[in-house]
């Protein structure tokens, strides 16, 4: 069965196609994020100093817990190229709770 | 015009390349969504049993109704291989209301 | 440092491939999101006129700020080709300080 408001928050992170892997692995060692899915290649447009930009980027998503999530946000900076990287969390409404289980007991620090 | 906190949850799901299609279809013929984008192929690094392991996905994206979703879940175990499937529901702010009420229409069992 | 309800929102569209930029464009120049990410090629199953019907699309996903979220689904019928468009918008639980301030800047109208 699957909860309310389940103990997890969906990341949704992008990056540069070539460091997706170095930056998804370094939040795992760190037991920061249960998993991560690198979507590879995405065509990214966005406004940046008066002009709108456009790169090929990587789009990650990952799930932690939420007492993983300061420490996910702190890492960031010592893990990730850009100044402004997005890292945006969603909370889910429903989860399947095996796979809740097993995201708690991975993301356990340590 | 879009509703406040809208009757639609979107649903994120990972499993092998090869079943995206089958497991789609499956849930669609029994009405427990609306629509699916498959992701062909995502790289997917996880925790499990004590070792980061990586391999290849689709990722799906797909559109559900409240009321379809306890027979969502209660439908996975039959149509996805892996024991732990990812099966996250998000509940959207806000959607537009022709979607809302095709998705309604679409996933009335029967 | 990231917020409690952090005031973005995570828009998922679907489109034809060959429109993804020149709607996202078009959405950007309106300074109705601040970035967008186009996953070029999605393979999309979904129930129409009584039918399981399937097609290429694109999957793109963009961010906006609350007070542009009217303004955006009221400009999609004048830039999506769809009469029923998938727009739904997530509301993030968190999301990093710097992106928040970046998109508040660039969504500013005018």
């Amino acid at each position: 069965m699957h909860g309310g408001s389940p103990d997890i928050h969906v990341i949704l992170m992008t990056c540069p196609p070539d460091q997706a892997e170095k930056i998804l692995l370094a939040l795992l060692e760190r037991r920061l994020v249960g998993c991560g899915n690198i979507i590879p290649l995405v065509r990214s447009r966005y406004w940046w100093e008066g002009q709108i930009c456009s790169d090929d980027e990587a789009l990650v998503v990952m799930e932690t817990t939420p007492d993983r999530l300061d420490a996910l946000y702190a890492a960031i900076p010592e893990v990730h190229p850009y100044t402004v990287p997005k890292v945006v969390a969603l909370q889910p409404s429903a989860c399947g709770e095996p796979y809740l289980q097993w995201l708690r007991a991975v993301t356990r620090p340590g």
